[in-house]
């Protein structure tokens, strides 16, 4: 498991692989009790299968940067999945977003019931600080200390859920690009830019290398938002996983609806090489995140 | 601050000093932000508002035994109610109990909405962590991952959150009196476990100590459950602040529905006086925890 892109030449290789060690590593991670409450149990496995797992390989590349620890790395990508599922299944909740497709599959709330489904979301983020906190993902409990309070601020009402607060009242609201990039920085942004930094905490990099990082994350998560925007409008329910045409439904205002298409389309391709360029101080450690910047861009799903 | 029982000579004192001093911490630790997110900010500090503050006091009291900074304690007590709170805004929402009182005000749902109260009870529980990990929580960052690992445990899958899911399933299940004391054990007994244990892990208390504290934790909180069924059935909501008689209307196998209501009171009597027993090792400054012992009991709300 220590060298998990030993034998990986391209990048398709090299997100497939840490998906599925991901995947492998969440499931090691999610015990399977015998009692009643193994229901909440299921619930959570089935939220945290599947995915693209982005945010999962820019933590792992984030450490490879750094030469961290590959088992313990993953145990870091694994906590930030398990808040990616977390929020997703809270987010598609009638009470929410009202979703029934994700990843291609039936929303939690669907297969399992909607308490059922408040519950694992609850559950999974405790389970994301349990494993951050725990001595196996870093010998230095600075280090641990550190991860746990910059998740809890990336994920809190001043990080992702305040940007999920902004998303509902948007309904309601007319919202400028300024207000929509903001939205974005905290519902989504946040959380990515915890996944870039968290390798450059594991690894004790240079302030230099996390000031890098950051705003690698900040112009790549936003890139990666307008083309969630872009899909809404043009992407199939199969190919995307989920309900496309959300947003207009709504009267949301998204990149889309202020800049158009065409506006938005460049506006993402000028957000994608921006935060390439940030990678300028990184050696050939860093090309499968700069390699992110164009998936980002062309990504159907 | 750091003197908080110096001029109190009552229990009831104590218990009042120390919900005023937990609910200043809270609102302390509650920054309210400018930007649109401030309406999830308000549904949190509504959440915490209020209540008996047993948690936070059986917190203050483990610090107490130990000679712990006040300060500091205050605010581990600050993340329990945070936790509980996050507990009770979830539990209440329509999808899993669907109540509508709560500490004698609408529950959180009612007043802001289902979505924002869904949000508000996952910021209320990174809150807690955030709390927890922060170095003016405890200059020693082992103790903080202690804090952390222990909280994220108690109330995870294989805690709280278990609990609730067995709660849930009970509705269509026929318990035994075994499975609902498993189910308060998770329930309600998880979080009382860590904010008795809180003060020990701060002041780096003996393993003796420690076992003692497990062991009267874990009584009285079962003797708290069996008086909150003795509640459901005879109280009425103004003075409960919640409503009552959901359990038997819903047909929950409670320790009164299994006991009876006289087998039931026993028993509450007979819990706390064990957990009282169990602090036999403490000198007088566990007096106050010897009291909460009666005061659970003896309690209308």
């Amino acid at each position: 498991m220590s060298d998990l892109y030993d034998e990986v030449t391209s990048f398709k290789d090299a997100l497939r692989v840490t998906a599925e060690a991901v995947e492998d590593q969440l499931l090691d991670l999610m015990a399977d009790p015998d009692g009643p409450e193994a229901y909440v149990w299921e619930a959570m496995r089935y939220a945290v299968k599947g995915g693209k797992r982005l945010r999962a390989f820019l933590a792992m590349q984030s450490g490879h940067l750094f030469d961290v620890d590959e088992e313990a790395m993953l145990r870091v990508a694994a906590a930030v999945e398990c808040i990616h599922a977390y929020s997703l299944v809270h987010d598609d909740l009638p009470s929410m977003d009202d979703d029934t497709l994700r990843r291609g599959r039936p929303t939690t709330h669907v297969e399992f019931g909607e308490a059922t489904a408040v519950l694992a979301g609850d559950a999974l983020q405790s389970l994301a600080f349990d494993i951050l906190a725990d001595h196996d993902t870093h010998g230095d409990p600075y280090i641990r200390c550190d991860l746990v309070s910059r998740l809890a601020q990336a994920i809190g009402g001043h990080g992702m859920v305040g940007g999920q607060m902004i998303d509902l009242e948007a309904e309601s609201q007319e919202l400028d690009i300024g207000a929509v990039i903001r939205l974005h920085r905290l519902k989504t942004g946040a959380l990515i830019a915890f996944a870039c930094q968290s390798g450059a905490i594991m690894g004790r990099a240079s302030r230099d290398a996390r000031h890098a990082l950051d705003a690698f994350a900040h112009d790549l998560g936003l890139a990666f938002q307008v083309v969630d925007d872009l899909l809404d409008i043009s992407g199939d329910a199969e190919t995307i996983g989920k309900t496309p045409g959300k947003d207009e439904a709504r009267g949301k205002a998204t990149f889309v609806s202020i800049l158009g298409a065409a506006r938005a389309r460049d506006q993402a391709e000028l957000l994608a090489n921006q935060a390439k360029r940030h990678l300028d101080l990184f050696d050939e450690k860093a090309d499968f995140l700069r390699d992110v910047c164009s998936y980002v861009t062309e990504r159907k799903n």
